[in-house]
């Protein structure tokens, strides 16, 4: 198989399997027991604290660890919404194509009483910072803006916009559950006060993620319990998980440079094949997006039907993001960039990995442009187009 | 080693930690994706929620996976308060000694407002169903009682607790992390409306729960996202650890007859070798409790040194809970039950799991009596005891 939904899940590395597996077999005491068997669990537990913070160039005390990127997501940002509050400052400033994580937390702050300004992405999937300068008010809390987009893969100006936060005294959190791992992620370089990240996007487990939160931030529990974390986050520690997820990141981080302009070649690559399709387009800015990322639009065809026609192909790949499949609306990241309903039907996400060969991707050109072909051939919405009857967008 | 610490944290069964390996190696396709990759993860999923549900008399409809115990107990307990709220009625009812997961929730909840009444656990570390329904009031909306102690290992009379429940219509959460794999526990037949469990009591991986939640009863998502567990729990499903849980809790619940009885035997043989140390006592009720739950208080001695000199002889054991070891102050359960400062904070707490000897047993009772009386010989509260300074209360 052709695996090319690295944006949905990874692989785990073998690294990080043997990790997990040897703990899960030999250091399975609970980290907070006084015996030496689970303080040999606390140590495993602090030694990947220390390898995620130097991943991303924090302090130790600044990572707690989650249960995945979502679960980060929802405490970074009702921490800073209930901090704000208490201040008397009730305003979030987004953008219109963040993760669902993020998306559904600002609604029911909304039906909470806060107010959120969701920023445009334009046509490009890019947000601009003067943009986001012009929204901020007196009483914004917090600005939450992902690194990279899970659909598109289109990387924001984040440290800029970190600038413009700071400047403004505004917490700033980023959803870098795309781009952690897979491109360079500094929270001081990038003025970035939380970020959020998934173990399963960078090869290591499922269930398992961080939060990084600048020293100062009082974390707000979403889970409330036990003393672990510090307090901030109850519940037995997943220490095989978090483990294994520290030597994934050790391991990702490392690869960045040599594998980044691999597949960022492959990434170019795709997109000049398929380009070739007629009454096609891809979907935000060519350059300015994740590695591995490739996304695009083709006129009269269902994404859903050249999926399975793909797969049948030997070639996983996704319609918008894995989180939101199995509905029958069309991704809200495609139609913020501008993209009308039918022509986002149409959608293909190609998230390539490091395993992938030239081969490969000549194989996945060619398997797409064929089935968008054969698609078509019976597609009642691609014969009206080319009868004229309706009129072609891409 | 003799592991005597399985209320802490359990070692994964060969069988739970064979699944979750073939799983990260082989079906570690996100569930969400549509391709046979994705769906075959699905099906997994889908068949460990069938496995789960089976093991506790639930529909499968009615579980929900999430991070552990801790989580669940949130989830479980927010969604009954605000629920009740939304109808007027903010009074919730529970027990002295439950888990911080419980308690500290509550807390919160009373500083939103919420009124909480704790009943009380008397000497033995029982409620009284009389009591209960005593304190229920037209506003009450939850009634949360663990199913068995953490610490002391008593089990509450949860049938009786969920009729009275039932009878005045208010929703009944248990939290039965301690009890579920170890003793028989039937939603349907206990009355129960709302559990929460955790895997890696039961030997399963670490970082992995359920709360199941009758049918009816509509869940307010802890974490916000994407449409995961039916929209009720967003995040990437941990495909591995669940069905390692699952798998782990098929076996647990297949042995609770067979090991039950040899693990109530060593936990007697061990109260009743405990008991001859003397000033001491046993804490809790000595039968209604879970089968490999032993706990006592010492006069004279610090719980602490005991853990580290029974550490020193092969033993690993606890004071109090894994979740609040760290902290100075002795143990709320123990408290609850009304030891006193002093003596609280001469507590042992062993807990046997199925791998133990009667060879074990014996070394134990050899091992806590000699360290006892050893750590006496030079202890000034001891001295002080023995000298009739302070008089002795056990």
């Amino acid at each position: 198989m052709i695996y090319a939904d690295n944006a949905a899940t990874t692989k785990m590395s073998s690294a990080a399997l043997s990790v997990m597996t040897e703990l899960m077999k030999d250091t399975w005491g609970n980290p907070s027991s006084l015996y030496g068997f689970g303080q040999k669990a606390k140590e495993a537990l602090e030694g990947a604290r220390e390898t995620v913070a130097a991943a991303i160039g924090a302090d130790v005390r600044e990572i707690i660890f989650t249960s995945g990127g979502s679960e980060a997501d929802n405490q970074a940002i009702r921490t800073a919404a209930y901090t704000g509050a208490s201040n008397g400052k009730k305003h979030i400033i987004s953008s219109a194509f963040e993760h669902h994580a993020v998306l559904h937390t600002l609604k029911r702050l909304e039906e909470e009483g806060f107010e959120v300004t969701l920023l445009d992405v334009h046509k490009d999937g890019l947000v601009r910072p003067e943009e986001l300068e012009a929204a901020i008010r007196d009483d914004t809390c917090l600005v939450t803006i992902m690194y990279a987009n899970n659909e598109i893969g289109t990387i924001q100006p984040i440290k800029e916009i970190g600038e413009i936060c700071r400047k403004h005294k505004i917490i700033f959190h980023t959803d870098a559950v795309q781009a952690i791992g897979h491109i360079p992620v500094n929270v001081i370089n990038d003025n970035i006060d939380m970020l959020s990240a998934s173990a399963h996007k960078f090869h290591g487990p499922k269930g398992v993620g961080f939060l990084y939160a600048k020293k100062g931030i009082k974390l707000r529990n979403l889970i409330e319990g036990g003393a672990q974390e510090r307090g901030r986050r109850a519940g037995t520690e997943n220490v095989p998980g978090i483990c294994a997820m520290a030597k994934a990141l050790e391991e990702a981080v490392s690869k960045i440079d040599g594998y980044g302009k691999k597949l960022s070649a492959g990434r170019d690559r795709l997109i000049s094949g398929l380009k070739e399709v007629p009454h096609s387009a891809v979907n935000g800015d060519e350059k300015r997006r994740l590695p591995g990322n490739v996304n695009f639009c083709f006129e009269g065809i269902e994404g859903e039907s050249l999926l399975l026609l793909l797969d049948d192909k030997g070639i996983q790949a996704s319609s918008g993001s894995a989180c939101t499949s199995g509905s029958l609306d069309p991704s809200h990241v495609l139609l913020a960039i501008g993209r009308v309903h039918d022509v986002a039907h149409g959608s293909l996400r190609l998230s390539i990995g490091e395993d992938i060969s030239d081969e490969d991707i000549e194989y996945i050109i060619k398997s797409v442009r064929e089935t968008v072909e054969y698609l078509r051939s019976f597609s009642p919405i691609w014969r009206d187009l080319e009868a004229g009857v309706k009129e072609h967008i891409l």
